[in-house]
Order: C-alpha cells, then sequence, then structure tokens
C-alpha cells in the first residue's frame, strides 16, 4: 500500500467503513459543484501548531504566500503565523488584507519591478534585494528621512539537494557570498536600512538532516559575514525547503529531528550574533496537505483494451499534478474515488477534459470501479494548484475554491461552514 | 546560425543595419508597457492567404481558438477563415462574438460537460462527440424536432509521428476505428443529425509528408467507415498537426508539398465520398509566427563566472518557452536584443522574474550586450502563450496583448496603428 495515500485518507477521514469524510466531500461537492478546491482551516491550524511545538519560541514563522494567494487561505494562516514572505505587489495587498503588518513582510524575488519595490517601501515591508543592481534601486525609494529596510539575499557556496536547487554555483538569485563583504560595503554607503540575510538554498526537501545541515552552514555564512555589514544582524532567514510527501515511497519530514536541531542552531545564534531572529519561510508545508481537488467524472470509455476514466477538471487548474507528469509516468499525487469503499478495483487511467495529451492525473492505476458522476479527490492540492495553473486554457472555467472548518480533530466538531470571511463568491479568475 | 531565428528576424523587419522594426517594437514597448504580446494582423492574413493559395478550394479552414482565444486575435482571423474548432462555452462565445456563424463551429474535447454540450447545441454547431456515452448525452438535448449535429472523432489505428501523438493505440480521445460501425449504428437509432468524421492524430509536426500520409490514411479510414454511417459524409475533418519551427535546427513545413497532396486528396474524396468536404483546424500554423512577446531587462547580474539578464516577464505569461525548457535545456525560442546591432555579444544566460528556476528564457546563449531597460522579443510567440501560461502564478500583473497592423509586406505601409476592434484597455486576467 501507499503510505502517502493512507495519511491522505485518514486525515480526511476518508479510511475505514464509515468514511464519513466521504459524505462530507460529496456534500461540498453538491454544494459549491466541480471542479472544486477545498482547503481545511483546522488542517493548517494543526500544522502551524505543530511547527510551534517543536521550534524555537523565538523563530519568525512567514508564510510563503506564492504557494497559495486565495485571501481566505491568506486570512486563515496570517493571524496564526508572524508574517508572511511575497513576491510581488499583488501578493504584499492579499497580505496586507488578510491583516499582516506591512513592517512582518519580507518581499524577495530576482527581477523587482520599481512599482514592486514602491509597495515595499510603502508598506515599510523588509526588502531582500537580490543584486547590487536592485540595492541601489531601493535606495532610489529612501525620501525624507525613510530609509528603506533591506536584507541581502546570499547565493551560499552550498546548495540543499531538493527538487529545486537555488543555492551553489552560478545562480540567478542573491548574491554570491564571495561578492557579499563589498556589497556590504556599498550597501552602508546608500541610505537602506540594513537588516540582515536571507538564504534560499531549495525547495521540497523531504531529508530533515539535509535541511538542518544547510541551516548550520547558513548561520555559519551569516557569522562570517556579519563583520562586513553596516549594522547589527538582527534577521537571518533561513529559507524554507520543507517538502510534503506525495508520490508513493515518499515519507513525510522528521519534523522533531528538524525541531531538535532549530533549538540548538536558535541558542547558538543568540551567542554568536547578539539579537538576532532566524526565520523560515514556508509555504507548501503549511497548507499543501490542508488541501483536496474534487472532480466528477464525466465519461468512462474502453480503448483497445485501456479503461479510460475522464473528469472534469484538468491541467488548466492542477498544472503540477497533471501536466508535469509527462516526466514521471507511473508517479502520481494520492488520489481516491469517493464514497467507493467495498466496490471491486480495476485498472484505469484517469485523464482531465483538455484536448492534451499531458492532462492525465494518473496512468494505469488500481481504483475501485467508478462511473460517471462519481467523486475524485486529488490530495496534497493545497499548495502550487489553482495559482500555479493556466486557468485561462481552452476556457473552461475556473476553479472554484472554498476555505471549510473541517474536518475538525475531534470528530464531533465536524462541519462544513465555510469560513465568515469567505461568504461571499468567490473564484480564481 | 539559425535559421528559424533569421526569419524572425526578418519576418519582424529586425534584419540588417536599418532595423526598422526594432524602433517600432521599441515605440510598442513604450507606447503600451511590458511585458507585452504583439499580434500583426498582416503576419496572419499572409500566412491564411498562403494557405488558401496552396490548399483546394473547397478545403474548410478551422481557426482552432485554443492557440490563441484572444478577442482581437479570433476577430482577426474569423473573418478570413470557414468556421472555428472550439474546446469550451468560452471559446463557443468569442467565436461568435468575432462574427463566426454558429453552424460554422465544430465542438470538440474528451470531457465536455452538459454545459458545454448545451451551449453547442443553442449554437447549431457540429457537435465531435468522442465516446458512445457522449452520444447518449448530446441526443438528450434533441428537442422540438431538432436533432443536434454530431460528427464522429475516431481513433484511427495510425498516429502522427510529432510533438503529441493524440492517435493509435488505446486512447481517450474519440472512438476506436474497430468500435466504430457498432457506434454509428447506436448513433443512428439516436435523435443526431450524423455529419461525418474527426481525426487529429497529432500536433506540431514539421514533417509534411508525414502529416500527408496521415491524411490519406485518413480518407481511406472515412471510406471504410462510410457504409456503416446513417447518413453520407459530409464532413471530414483531417484535424491539424501543422508545425511552426520554434528551435535551431527546425524546419518549416512544406507548404506546397502538403497542398500538392491535399489537391489529391480532394480530388480523391470528391469521387469516393460523394458531396464531402475536407476540413482542416489549424491553430498555431496561422498564428504562432505572427506574434512576438516583449520584455525588458530589469537587472544583470554576475554570478561566479556567469552573466545573468532578468526581464520582466517569464513563465507565468509565456509557459512553453520557459518552464518547459527543463528538459531542452540548449534549446530556447527565437529571440533577439531589441536595437543592439552592432554591440559585441557575450554569453549570458535569460531569465524570468519568478522565485523559480524553471523560469529561464535561454541558458548560456550568445547575445548582444544588453543593460537594464533594454528590449528583448521573443519570436514564435502567438500561440499557446498568455492563454496556455499560469498567469496568476506570484501575482505579478498580466501580460498586455495589442493586435497590430504591421509590418505589412510593403514597409511603406508600416504603422503600429491598434486595431479598431482593439481600443479598448483588454488584459488577459
Amino acid at each position: 500500500m501507499n503510505a502517502v495515500l493512507d495519511a491522505a485518507l485518514r486525515r480526511w477521514q476518508l479510511d475505514g467503513a464509515a468514511a464519513r469524510g466521504g459524505s462530507m466531500l460529496e456534500r461540498l461537492a453538491q454544494r459549491d459543484g466541480t471542479p472544486l478546491y477545498v482547503y481545511s482551516r483546522p488542517l493548517i491550524a494543526s500544522r502551524v501548531a505543530a511547527l510551534r511545538t517543536e521550534f524555537p519560541d523565538d523563530l519568525t514563522l512567514l508564510y510563503a504566500v506564492k504557494a497559495n494567494p486565495d485571501p481566505a487561505v491568506v486570512g486563515c494562516v496570517v493571524p496564526i503565523v508572524d508574517g508572511c514572505d511575497v513576491t510581488s505587489a499583488a501578493e504584499i495587498a492579499v497580505a496586507l488584507q488578510a491583516g499582516a503588518a506591512g513592517e512582518a513582510l519580507s518581499v524577495a524575488g530576482p527581477g523587482k519591478s520599481d512599482a514592486e519595490l514602491a509597495a515595499a517601501v510603502a508598506a515599510n515591508a523588509l526588502v531582500v534585494v537580490e543584486s547590487p543592481n536592485e540595492a541601489r534601486r531601493l535606495a532610489a525609494f529612501a525620501a525624507g528621512g525613510i530609509r528603506p529596510r533591506v536584507a541581502l539575499r546570499i547565493n551560499p557556496p552550498f546548495t540543499l539537494a531538493a527538487d529545486a536547487r537555488m543555492g551553489g554555483g552560478p545562480r540567478r538569485f542573491g548574491i554570491d557570498s564571495e561578492q557579499a563583504p563589498q556589497v556590504l560595503a556599498g550597501i552602508g554607503r546608500l541610505p537602506l536600512a540594513f537588516e540582515g540575510f536571507h538564504v534560499f538554498a531549495g525547495s521540497g526537501c523531504l531529508d530533515a538532516r539535509a535541511i538542518a545541515d544547510v541551516q548550520q552552514q547558513t548561520l555559519e555564512l551569516a557569522c562570517e559575514l556579519a563583520p562586513f555589514a553596516p549594522a547589527p544582524v538582527r534577521v537571518l532567514n533561513l529559507g524554507g525547503g520543507f517538502g510534503v510527501p506525495c508520490f508513493a515511497g515518499d515519507a513525510p519530514l522528521a519534523l522533531a529531528t528538524l525541531g531538535a536541531s532549530l533549538r540548538a542552531l536558535a541558542a547558538d545564534a543568540r551567542r554568536r550574533l547578539p539579537g538576532v531572529r532566524l526565520a523560515l519561510e514556508l509555504g507548501r508545508y503549511l497548507v499543501a496537505e490542508a488541501g483536496v481537488y474534487l472532480t466528477r467524472v464525466v465519461d468512462r470509455k474502453e480503448s483497445r483494451g485501456r479503461t479510460f476514466l475522464i473528469v472534469d477538471g484538468g491541467a488548466n487548474h492542477h498544472w503540477h499534478a497533471t501536466g508535469a507528469l509527462e516526466g514521471r509516468r507511473h508517479l502520481h499525487f494520492p488520489l481516491a474515488v469517493v464514497g467507493a469503499e467495498g466496490r471491486p478495483v480495476e485498472r484505469v487511467t484517469l485523464c482531465g477534459p483538455l484536448c492534451a495529451p499531458h492532462d492525465t492525473w494518473a496512468e494505469d492505476i488500481v481504483l475501485p470501479v467508478a462511473v460517471p458522476g462519481d467523486l475524485v479527490a486529488v490530495f496534497q492540492s493545497g499548495a502550487y494548484g489553482a495559482s500555479a495553473s493556466p486557468q485561462a486554457f481552452l476556457g473552461k472555467p475556473a476553479a472554484l475554491a472554498r476555505l471549510v472548518e473541517w474536518p475538525a480533530r475531534q470528530p464531533a466538531d465536524a462541519r462544513i461552514a465555510t469560513s465568515p470571511n469567505r461568504q461571499q463568491e468567490t473564484e480564481h479568475a
């Protein structure tokens, strides 16, 4: 069996004969229609609570809005974290509207526009500059005694072995560590308020020891660079990189291992960089497992010995769960036919509705026999789904999204009430 | 040198010392801002005219709206073609609004929703059914003596060796040819008006002989199936598959070869299937080369011996030109620094502004030395660009798009007036 799928079924109360979650998801699909993203406030809250338990008390936990910028999701996350990592004026706006303090925003990205720099300065956000040019462009926004707040993104000599490597070697991101002393001297001559360093060495890693190792190296690097900084290092943003198990065989991140290492690291940092606060910016890790994508079977057909199920949503809504599969044919996101317990199983290929061969959820997998009208749940769908997909492609309707107050930890609390700040009909257009 | 790039530079008048096209593109970028898609009405018109010259007179030429559903582009194409291939209610609407007759629409796709079927029937469009279930669902829309118009998509025993194979073997698309006689009998018992067959065996092919061969096989297949059809075959849609050269080494499709073969095929079809009209549905081939994407350099940086240029647009606007490059590192869309004639050249990596390593236009290529503010033109960008990209990703502004009356064939006609039906500010939201 697939442990990733098993955990998802438990999380959404779809395991066992009772399968109460199934009727809940079916009711949501009937109420709102499909395709539908469902995001769970209790699952987001319990994930953040678990991090708070493991992490050192003074760690700054930022939400990387890019993972899921749905205003309801941001509104759910902002009150329980310490700020947001944002990458555009629109993300700054959604974070502020969700109640984040402008000072609690960290603005990153390798090609910030003047409009983005202006929005960041207006919010009094911390701007993570990624090049010497950008530091000069930011300084041009200093006015009336206001010095824009700045951190320096460093391209470290190391990398995180993960889905996406973002440090080590030549990179578009950040300033090479060996160039940093000179750039820091330049920043000292500009009307900028220097606050610290940012290192993001990779994302999507499931190996706690590899992440801990990179975090340790990041502290070493910050200690080496601190003497060159024009002001004390108050912020050391360790980046993110926390992966979520998605494919069969993936094991969840050992959070306790990472927490222990971070507590030791924070103690070390307090000694070596007095007054510093460590920060982490996590997106996928906070919300991916708190989202499920619901889509209904539209057609079932046989072709030359193979059974195809066509569902009403696909790559246009959830690109990374479908189109990207070209390169990993026999891997697929965990998914289930809702309410199909006890049915015989069969081998099928599950496809989306687009006129495109890559619009495939899973090839040749074993599922309970499903027919048109059946509901399919795709798990691990809370991050990099709707907003990271080509929603306008083929002109199919955009997916709806709902933040719900379910599943709670206590079955007695289960209810599907839509979140109060999400009563209005909101679509991802 | 790269013949694909050379042809693009000539097409947009960017070749030679005068490089008049460069100042035109720069004026457009200054007028409308970047990132900007520019679509050329004269280039679209001359492409369609070339097809009309080569193709048999009675061939039905359909525009596959999915390639570029921008209302201005559809409005430009519809008056000079015979109808549209559409895949959603929104595509039906954009085609009708552009002046297409409902009867001239062909509605395809493997997972049509009830809403899509209803919209198709309301427009009296030809519905290309892809499964026996779908034929029954379509028949449910028959009412008051109105029989929905239907064609059967056949999954042939052959395929087109191309970017995307869509025929042969087990497929989600269409009905296996060997099942077709039985399905045709079933259609004869339903309240449907049968009109013909549709075969789409693959897309993105640059080999005219391979396409001609598949078209010939398609006619043979239609002749085999015609005796089983409940009515004479009036439409034989040969699909598309016409590729556009994009990467270094690609050669353009030999249109004259294909035209000669189609004329012979049409004569053959008239004899064997009296009253039949051949149809082709082309998207990319009509519009890809008539579009250019303009983006400005925001930053220039050195990292460990490598030079990076960061531009203001990327994978969020033009996914297939960037993100998809992961699998083809040293291939890239043809591109140029505008107005950089005579500058020394250098090796650079050209990146978009997203916090994502895959947001890369081209790795380690030779370009004239460029600095922030310079304009970069990415050619072959008229198809599967804006609408096929995750425009909401990271909350960056959507790309603007403009249909212009330039470049005309005669330099004297060159002007950048925005098309009359495109005066209003329209964004891809």
